[in-house]
């Protein structure tokens, strides 16, 4: 077996010093990216793994970011995991998962963790809207920029999509192809997001006279939930904007029953593109999900790096109309 | 503001003496558990910050393990990473994601940061079955786990579904119900997971006098692919066994395209049981899939924590089969 190569191997091998392999494991900012690129094929070559004390406790802490999410296994906070993993890795930082599981005491628990574990900063998706949990984080020299949310740039940074931009261009799009009375599917009042799409789907509507807008709030945002709000209609609208694509689906569902042809009959518009929107050949607004959390991980690391240079943002992306088949 | 509580102020609000309150921190399976409990909920009273000094290089790093995947955006995946991540907070492990991004360089990257950083150890959905990479990581002192893989108990633990008796399962479920004449639609060759499913398939087929089994190869495994095939039968089977719930209900599809009812004139299963299987009533397989993530945390920690009493095991879980409209 071959012994194992050391730093000086490396060095020697990259035709640099020694000082600058170790800074290239340590402060690779420092070091020109040319030969980080250099040294790092030639760790990768010679199998280098540096011992221990090469790379130093600073610096090994000093590259993980936090993800604190409710629930990766659904499909929007995994997207924007995606897009914080991709951009973590880019940028040579570790991303440590953080799943709360919708349990406000766990998230609690995660949070201190990231502080005890002197985490470079965190990228948080909160469950509660509670600003004193995050800001004592904030307190304790742990960066942290806010994501699905917005906030006062004073506080930090977040990202965000304009959910009130989305309700506008849903329901713009069914008054442009006919539709006079247009009903929306909403879920609870406490959701953001739905009161936000329910703001956009007002404003498009009070552009053009003689347009009427209800809203139904279904108990929970699910197929069935979309079916049931259909079989409870007296008369059938012209249009349905949908506050998520699970309640789309359903809502197709119901119109059949009930004999209605989708969009000969009733135009269908849902709400967040996912897999069950192709599937259902729904339109639907897409969010810039992945984007979402590689621009909380840049905007991160711009405050872990630029220090006193740094500038809060709150960045908010634009939804986008998908057409397919139901309207 | 308040001074920052030190270690001291812990131990006499929780009544221990200072050197529990650093056990609870850095050794916490050698305080009983209800110590470990009062002591945790004193540090988040007091709110309470250990000293970089306080938690040892060791156990920070002792604490970590990385979870590597091809794809979190992809439901099964992020699916694994649920489990891990609540196996990993529950035994009080942060856990890396390490998204490869079906990338074999990037996997390579992700490994050899794993070694540098000491991490406790990895749970790994390899991308290429080049076992000489994974073998360097653990002699390099990072016990290792396969997930969604077999291995040899010899080289360390593994956990996976029997794909094999998830295609018994399907087809003897299509035999019972009448069908004589069984299409398998199914993903290339070179994907293990579908030569399994095909093997369970034949060996259910076999068992049976008079049943024809024929198999039709689908690019990729897509619900446009699954109406494509079922476009370019000659004739139609009594049933059909689709190796992915996307071909399923493509071939649905093709069928309602040619007239046929399912699940009168053909029955149809799918395998995996995504969120697309429940809104197309598919009949399909299930797997166990987020116990696959904690079933793989737990055994690599039995092998960083027991030492020397570790016995390596290939940890095989059965699917089921889910009855809906289909079949």
């Amino acid at each position: 077996m071959r012994r194992p190569a050391r730093i000086q191997d490396v060095a020697a091998a990259a035709g640099v010093s020694v000082t600058t392999v170790s800074n290239v494991l340590n402060r690779p900012e420092r070091v020109n990216a040319r030969t980080v690129e250099r040294v790092r094929s030639v760790i990768a070559d010679l199998d280098y793994v540096p011992h221990p004390g090469a790379v130093g406790l600073r610096a090994v802490h000093a590259r993980s970011i936090g993800l604190v999410l409710p629930d990766i296994a659904n499909s929007f906070y995994a997207r924007i995991a995606k897009g914080a993993a991709d951009a973590a890795y880019r940028q040579g930082y570790a991303l440590s998962l953080c799943h709360s599981d919708d349990d406000p005491a766990r998230e609690q628990e995660y949070l201190s963790m990231l502080v005890e574990q002197r985490a470079s900063g965190a990228v948080v998706v909160p469950l509660s809207a509670d600003p004193g949990r995050l800001e004592r984080l904030r307190r304790r020299g742990v960066p942290l920029v806010l994501a699905d949310r917005t906030r006062a740039t004073e506080e930090g940074c977040s990202v965000s999509v304009d959910d009130v931009a989305g309700g506008t261009l849903a329901v713009r799009h069914l008054l442009e192809g006919g539709a006079r009375s247009v009903l929306v599917v909403n879920g609870t009042r406490g959701i953001r997001q739905c009161a936000d799409r329910y703001q956009g789907a007002r404003q498009a509507a009070r552009r053009l006279r003689g347009v009427t807008l209800e809203q139904i709030v279904a108990e929970r945002m699910t197929v069935e939930c979309g079916t049931e709000a259909v079989r409870r209609l007296e008369t059938l609208p012209d249009a349905v904007f949908c506050t998520n694509d699970f309640l789309a689906v359903g809502v197709c569902r119901g119109l059949a029953e009930r004999g209605a042809d989708v969009p000969g009959d009733v135009r269908v518009v849902g709400y967040g593109d996912l897999d069950v929107a192709g599937l259902a050949a729904l339109t639907t607004i897409r969010q810039p999900v992945e984007e979402l959390g590689s621009a909380a991980i840049e905007l991160l690391l711009d405050e872990v790096e630029a220090g006193a240079d740094h500038a809060h943002e709150a960045r908010v992306f634009a939804p986008s109309l998908v057409v397919r088949e139901t309207a």
